[in-house]
C-alpha cells in the first residue's frame, strides 16, 4: 500500500515506507527517512537529518530535529519535545547532538528529552518526564528530572522481582539484569 | 449566530453549537461534539469520541483524544496535554481511558493530565502541572506530580480558612468541605 | 533582503524587519511587531500585542500572547509555553500580565513561563523548566519550579567563582555580581 499523505501536509521526502500515514498540517523536509507502517500525526515537523524506523507512532505536535534517531516500533506521545543543542543561543549554530530512541520504547505524553540521551529498548517515560540521562532497556522512568521507578515488559506491564535476581512480567516472561538494563532470559 | 470557522481549519463535525469559533490550522474529526460559544484556538486537534460543553476555551496546540469529556465553562490553557492510554506502545490499541474536566475548571498552560483522572468543578491546575490523580472541586494544584496548595473560588481567587471549618473567598462567598472537595454553603 | 514567508503561513502584520523568515503553518496577527533577521518556525501563533527584537529565534509550536516582550538575540526553544493571566477562567477577560525576555537570553525546550516574570539578559532556562519567578542576568535555572544552578556567559558556558567575588567564563571573561545578577567587569 502506498504512503497516505493528507492534502494539507507538506512532504518533500521521497524516502517514506509503504503504508505510512502522514496527517494534517505536517511538514517533512526533503532528507528525512521514515520507515513503513508509521503514523505521523497532525502538526508534526520533521527536519532533514532524521531517521525513523518501521511501525513507529509519532503523535501530534512533535518536532523531530536534525540528529534524532528513532528505531522500529517506537511510540512518541503527543507534545513530546526533543532538543539537539545543550546550550542554545540564537544564531549560534553548532554540530547537532544526537538523541537515540531504541526499539519499542515509549515516550509518554509531554515528555521532554535532553539532547544526547539514549532511551533503551522497550523503556517507557511517564507523562511529563524531563529526561536528562540515559534510560536503561525496559526501565520505567518519570518525574523532573526523570528517575527510574521500576521495569516494564514489551506490553508496558510492570515487572516484579522473583527474589533470585530475575524479574517477571504478569504474563510469565522472565528477565535478567544486564549492563544496559534488562533482557529476556 | 453561526459557527465561525477559519478558512484553514478542517471541521468535519456537524455537531458544533452556535457562536463557537474555530481558529486557524485546527482539525476536528467527524463525530466530535462541541457546544456553543466556545473558542477553539490555532493548531488544535480534536478526535471523534470527544465531548465539549458550552462556553469552553481551548487555547492553542491542544489535542483532545477519544475519551476526553469537557463540561461547560472550562478553560484549557495553551499546550495542555491529554492522554488516553496508561501504558502506550506503538500499534497496541486498547479501549480508551476517559478523562473528565468538570464545570468551570481551569487547566493551566502546559499542564499534562494522566489518562483517567477527573478535574473537579472550578478546580485549577497551575502552569506546568503534571496531574496524576483526581483533583477535588475548587482545589488549586501544581507541581510534578501536582499536589494541592489551597482552594480557589469561581474567579480563581484563593480562599482562606475562617477557623470554624469554612472557607471564605475575598468577595465574601463561604464554602464548606464535602466528599468531593468544597461547595458553596 | 525581504521578509521570507512560507506560502502556508498567515501573516497580517506589516511590521516585520528585513531578512526575517516565517515558516509553515504560522499565524501572525496584524499588530505584532517583529524585528529583522528573525526565525519564526513552524506552527507558531503570534497575537497582536507582542514585540520581538532583532535576530530572535522562535522554534516550533510556540504561542506568543498579548503582553509578551522579547528583546534582541533571544532564543525561544520548541514548545515553550507563555501565559498572560495568573488565574484564567473561560470567558473572564482581564488586562494582560506582561512577560519580558531580555537581550540574549535562552528559553530551553518545553519550558513554561508564569505570566509577569522577567528573564534576565543572557540567562538560560534548562529544558522543561517551570519558571515562576524572575531570573537574574546570566543565571542558569531549571526544574519545576525552576531554581538557579549557576551562571553562564553569552555562549552558554558555565562560569566558575575565582574566590575573590568574581565569576570567570572558560574563555576568560570576568563577571561581577550586581543587583540584577551578573555583569561583565
Amino acid at each position: 500500500m502506498a504512503v497516505h499523505i493528507h492534502p494539507t501536509a507538506l512532504v518533500n521526502s521521497k524516502k517514506i515506507g509503504d503504508d505510512t500515514r502522514i496527517w494534517a498540517f505536517v511538514n517533512i523536509l526533503e532528507h528525512a527517512e521514515i520507515g513503513g507502517a508509521c503514523n505521523i500525526c497532525d502538526h508534526c515537523f520533521i527536519e532533514n537529518n532524521v531517521t525513523i524506523g518501521n511501525r513507529v507512532t509519532i503523535k501530534t505536535n512533535v518536532s523531530l530535529w536534525d540528529g534524532v534517531r528513532i528505531a522500529d516500533d517506537v511510540f512518541v506521545g503527543p507534545a513530546v519535545v526533543f532538543s539537539n543543542d545543550l546550550r542554545p543561543r540564537s544564531k549560534n549554530y553548532k554540530p547537532v547532538v544526537e538523541t537515540h530512541l531504541q526499539q519499542g520504547c515509549s515516550i509518554g505524553a509531554g515528555s521532554i528529552l535532553l539532547a544526547g540521551i539514549r532511551i533503551g529498548k522497550y523503556a517507557m517515560t511517564g507523562i511529563g518526564s524531563v529526561v536528562t540521562r540515559d534510560v536503561p532497556d525496559y526501565a520505567l522512568v518519570y518525574g523532573n528530572p526523570a528517575r527510574q521507578h521500576g521495569w516494564v515488559d514489551e506490553s508496558g506491564e510492570k515487572l516484579t522481582a522473583d527474589g533470585n535476581g530475575f524479574w517477571n512480567s504478569p504474563s510469565g516472561i522472565k528477565f535478567r539484569e544486564t549492563i544496559n538494563g534488562l533482557e529476556r532470559v
